[in-house]
């Protein structure tokens, strides 16, 4: 049953377990560090559809398959499920899954939306308002840069803070028992904006997102960021992730090594262009889905704070000199004893 | 305690309450037959604002403020805001609500987003996540037409099926105890896609999720049509709502004349120029908090099925020949005994 805990954090106590979970990326994710450690990887960004967002909805829907694979449990036994993308109006969540006839909770935390709804899909099973749930998310490099900046055909200069949008899905399945690991708690992050502008630097834009959800849950849990084996961000990238370990420290934690960001784990930095890191919903649910949650299975990681971030602007609003507010949810996920 | 009942419903056995509900609008809506029951109109689409965008974003921040007032509770004692809209990247409610300092999970379900942000605080509720929650949403006429349709100045044609978007935004506070009107029960909707590809015919597009959720209902608590006071969609309009009566008929339903649909109440189709009814997530959302939730509280009306629809498209999936998917979401309200 889910509790309060503290201000802000909520604790499931009936521990809902990650039944099944997977990753599937394009062929630059796959180049990558974390390549061989996906599911599937696409050497075509289109996967044999005629347009990128199109393209964007089968990644959802691979990755979602693929964990629905490794649970034994057919699609038809999930009662709910959360999903949400970049893209306007969600379309590559509802595209993606419209055939499989489970009911749809559309969710909307931009790049933070795997932390959303693996939280919605445990709160689901914790309270018992459904017994299996689905969390999937995705982005897709092509996509993101149509809809959010330039046509790609334009070829346009990238700044050194920008990051780089990771074509890539991730999905897990959340239940009651088997062995998986457990979601335990649960932080719903704050819109946080300190007037950042700057749409070719997110990760400025998110890091006091990050700083306020990270530091309200070690309040609310009694904790210090050494009680956690890792504590992964998504996707602040190189800029952004310096900034959230200065904005924390001014609230009296220190960020030590086991803190890290998906956004510097999916790419090469050194080798892959991908300047200040990856990004996208799909950067940070990949991250989890091929590197975290497996780590955890094998008992290398047996306590992690998953936060993803998400930089909750449109392009319209930049164009009427907005700033770009972020925000931040954080999961506790604990191996089974 | 939320349960499952049958094989799609989801029952709320604390019975969260609604503590405080508002609805405000714009000068069109102010001059329709729900006008006078508004709890504000703004003459100047504006709301001072030098953008739309940013007048829809006031929107939802006066109707928000505007409920809390009634529940005599702070703004910072909500512990978790469900809110979303139809513009692109949920930035009516982001930027409406990033001051306010509340935790919020954004959601997308197109015009269905009031059924589904009340039907998540209701679950948090009674679940024991939260205490208290607030769920917004919005739309405003003009966002919309240049988002999904034409430059206004273009001045396009209206075909006779077409629906006007409503500029109105309703909020509900939902906690427990009090007199107010329960959440009793709540079915989460799944994506129909019959093929319709008319973008100015929304309705027809969203009946057969309509048909598919209230079916489902029904049968999950084996009960009919007449046994509720009111059953009311939202927005199929007058083409929707006549599709969605022949649809649940072949289901074996026969909708009465306890059925009606929020598109059809909140304009004069006579007079006002609406071609075949209301439209926008603000429509149902100021339906429910300006005329059904005050009948509820009147003593009119004890058991009102609220299931509002949404049409998942963007213009980006029209232009890729992509069909218009529809959701429903469908949550029971009863007045306490």
């Amino acid at each position: 049953m889910p509790e309060r805990c503290g201000q802000y954090t909520i604790t499931l106590s009936s521990s809902p377990t990650i039944l099944g979970y997977a990753a599937v990326g394009g062929k630059k994710e796959g180049e990558g560090p974390l390549g061989k450690q996906f599911d599937r990887i696409f050497e075509d960004t289109h996967l044999g559809e005629d347009t990128w967002e199109k393209a964007e909805s089968a990644l959802q829907r691979e990755a979602l398959t693929a964990a629905m694979n490794k649970t034994g449990l057919s699609v038809s036994q999930v009662q709910v499920l959360f999903a949400g993308d970049l893209l306007n109006q969600n379309t590559a969540s509802t595209f993606g899954l419209r055939e499989m006839g489970i009911p749809l909770l559309g969710q909307f935390g931009a790049c933070s939306t795997m932390g959303q709804t693996m939280a919605m899909a445990a709160l689901f099973v914790d309270s018992g308002a459904a017994d299996l749930c689905g969390a999937v998310t995705s982005s897709h490099f092509c996509t993101a840069e149509r809809q959010f900046r330039y046509p790609l055909e334009y070829g346009g200069q990238r700044t050194p803070t920008s990051q780089w949008t990771a074509t890539a899905s991730g999905a897990v399945v959340v239940g009651h028992g088997g062995k998986g690991v457990r979601v335990t708690a649960v932080c719903v992050g704050r819109v946080q904006d300190l007037g950042v502008t700057d749409a070719n630097n997110m990760g400025a834009a998110m890091a006091p997102a990050a700083a306020d959800t990270l530091s309200r849950f070690f309040e609310d849990t009694a904790t210090r960021p050494k009680d956690y084996d890792l504590i992964a961000t998504g996707d602040l990238g190189l800029v952004g992730s310096r900034l959230c370990r200065e904005l924390i420290a001014k609230k009296g934690y220190t960020l030590g090594e086991n803190y890290t960001d998906c956004g510097l784990l999916l790419f090469d930095r050194a080798s892959q262009d991908v300047h200040a890191g990856g990004s996208g919903c799909g950067c940070s649910a990949a991250v989890l889905c091929c590197h975290i949650l497996p780590a955890m299975e094998r008992g290398e990681l047996r306590r992690v704070l998953f936060a993803p971030t998400g930089a909750l602007m449109s392009p319209t609003s930049s164009q009427q000199g907005e700033s770009i507010p972020g925000i931040c949810h954080a999961v506790l996920l604990e191996c089974a004893e």
